[in-house]
């Protein structure tokens, strides 16, 4: 069931580890954050670019891919990594979010969901089956579990109602994957914001022995506080062997609160969406380009950071890219906010090893300010 | 006058030349295509992409940098080589060509242009004096005199007022450059369709004794034939020893028509502007990716090129790419178009050596399918 995935964690500090997951498509160094590619392309990179700052795994939409261009045309191409000339590893989601963010263009049966696309209005199905369906299709080193991401709020008895079923629909996903020796299959964990649920939740999921678990369900819009409270509880209750990964956490707090408490694997859009908004990560915390106080600053982004943006072009550069709608703005502001990122992930592998990760984080807020949220 | 630029003659095959210009940013390989980069930026490229295809000169708008971020701002920065990050050269053209295509929002005096913006409708005047301290402001290598580009059609007493004009705003131009010997003032021959004006404008131009001169106001609306006759007629008129820049011609056709008669110099915003609406220039002739017939074709834009996007990338991807609204799509149409006018130019400039200039075009027309116009 783990295909060529294996997991080693080398060192902790804390609850926070330093690990290495390895597949066919090569290294994944722990904790990481992975950029998101959406439609099969890292939105205004080019993949040399993207593995220039060192990602070794991206995350690309099932979802996205199955209604445009389709699974099978990404099969006939040779797969997704041939297709988007990607030759590292690639996690696969499982269309689950995506089809529950279409509100009363779906309908959720035991069987699975009904939707409509968000882009010609056709109607279409996403089973336990069909989602591993597409993503051996595609060809991804990960591919994760179909499960239903619950809003919060949310009652109990309907997160127990969800939970239950993303757990049953997760032995499908299993039985369906066997054949795929090369894909590792993640569980994902939900049962909302109750601890007794995300509790039944883990349990019954690593009793499948998968080669790697998530967390899902967090981050949906409730308050940080209970969030952490719940990833305290959390994270402990999935195999310490097995590489754990938050969904959809993106953002430099979320990312340190993450890996202290254990998480090893992240994505999120946060750092390429911002960018076409004109929004930069620095290390002193968030810039807005499009601010006049750039109009005449020849100066970098970020002085700390050494990323192609920072070492070729001033503030009132790219400031201007975005004024003029140039998508030079959105290259320049997507590489450096993802080698920020990215470079911050290698600089927490770095603290892990030397046993000062609450040391660096302490070092990081003071200047970036603290927690986003 | 002529500041640093140098310009020999190499080899003559016909009427085609194949020379050299030297600026203090190096030399530029003639015939030469330039890309434009209107707004400091050559859409969707980074700079060293457009050094890589081999490009040694681009081209970037008075105009625009005028009004948007201001010339004074990036003289402030260093010039326009270092604001943008382009160590080559650049030709900056007056501003003329788009204050005349206004309209309604322009006003033509001898004293120059008043007009409003089209960004935000304030109120300027473009004179001789002014064109040449914004290009002297931007630093460009070879700056371009201000002119009318006047309309087709045009009556003879609109186009010899309008030419006369021109030479006398080139003369302006002349007297406000003087101070600034690095950077070569470039001479505009106007006259329209009227060979006596044509004639006129060639002799008074010449008598300045310029680094340069270029043909303007053609391919502005008129016939093939009547723009090909005019040329014929034009491009001896003007100094052997200077090189002739052709503006605004970009097709492959028009290059090789232009070639054929002598031009060294040619821009046109084409490749870069079709890119962005999914078209492909192609050794067999214009490819429209958005064509259902891509959907599944894996191969390259152009099974002949060698580009980064023909590397690494199939038809259906890039298909897919443009319907999805990936800026991918533009990034990897730009980069084939430009490469693609780029090598046809130096596979010119290897035939004008050869001595094999009208055998190669005919080859070349054999498989594009002739004339685009």
């Amino acid at each position: 069931m783990s295909g060529s995935l294996t997991f080693q964690v080398m060192k902790k500090d804390g609850a926070a580890r330093r690990g290495r997951i390895v597949t066919k498509h090569g290294p994944i160094e722990t904790p990481v954050f992975m950029p998101v590619g959406t439609q099969a392309a890292v939105k205004c990179m080019r993949p040399e670019q993207v593995k220039e700052m060192g990602a070794q795994i991206i995350l690309s939409n099932t979802y996205h891919l199955y209604l445009r261009p389709g699974h099978e045309l990404i099969r006939e191409a040779g797969g997704l990594h041939r297709y988007m000339n990607w030759d590292r590893n690639i996690l696969t989601d499982s269309g689950g979010f995506q089809v529950f963010s279409l509100g009363k263009l779906r309908k959720i049966t035991e069987e699975g969901v009904s939707f409509q696309s968000h882009i010609d209005g056709s109607r279409h199905m996403l089973t336990p089956e069909k989602a591993v369906e597409i993503q051996t299709a595609l060809g991804s080193d990960i591919m994760m579990a179909f499960d239903e991401c619950a809003p919060y709020p949310a009652d109990h008895a309907y997160i127990e109602d969800s939970m239950r079923r993303t757990c049953r629909w997760l032995e499908r996903c299993k039985t369906a994957h066997h054949h795929t020796e090369e894909q590792a299959l993640f569980g994902i964990m939900q049962g909302g914001m109750y601890k007794d649920l995300r509790k039944e939740s883990a349990e019954r999921i690593s009793d499948l022995d998968l080669p790697g678990y998530s967390i899902g369900g967090l981050s949906v819009g409730e308050p940080k506080e209970l969030m952490l409270d719940i990833l305290d509880d959390c994270v402990d209750r999935l195999p310490a062997e097995k590489p754990r990964y938050l969904m959809g956490v993106g953002t430099p707090d979320y990312l340190f609160e993450g890996v202290e408490r254990g998480i090893d694997m992240f994505d999120c859009v946060e750092p390429t969406r911002i960018a076409r908004h004109g929004l930069a990560m620095t290390s002193h915390g968030r810039l807005n380009i499009k601010n006049a106080r750039f109009e005449r600053d020849f100066s970098p982004l970020d002085p700390e950071c050494d990323c192609y943006a920072c070492r070729h072009y001033s503030r009132a550069y790219i400031r201007h890219m975005f004024k003029a709608g140039e998508m030079m703005a959105a290259m320049l502001l997507t590489e450096h906010n993802l080698h920020f990122l990215i470079t911050m992930m290698k600089n927490i592998r770095q603290a892990i090893e030397d046993e000062r990760f609450l040391e660096y984080k302490k070092e990081f807020y003071a200047k970036y300010g603290g927690l986003d949220a």
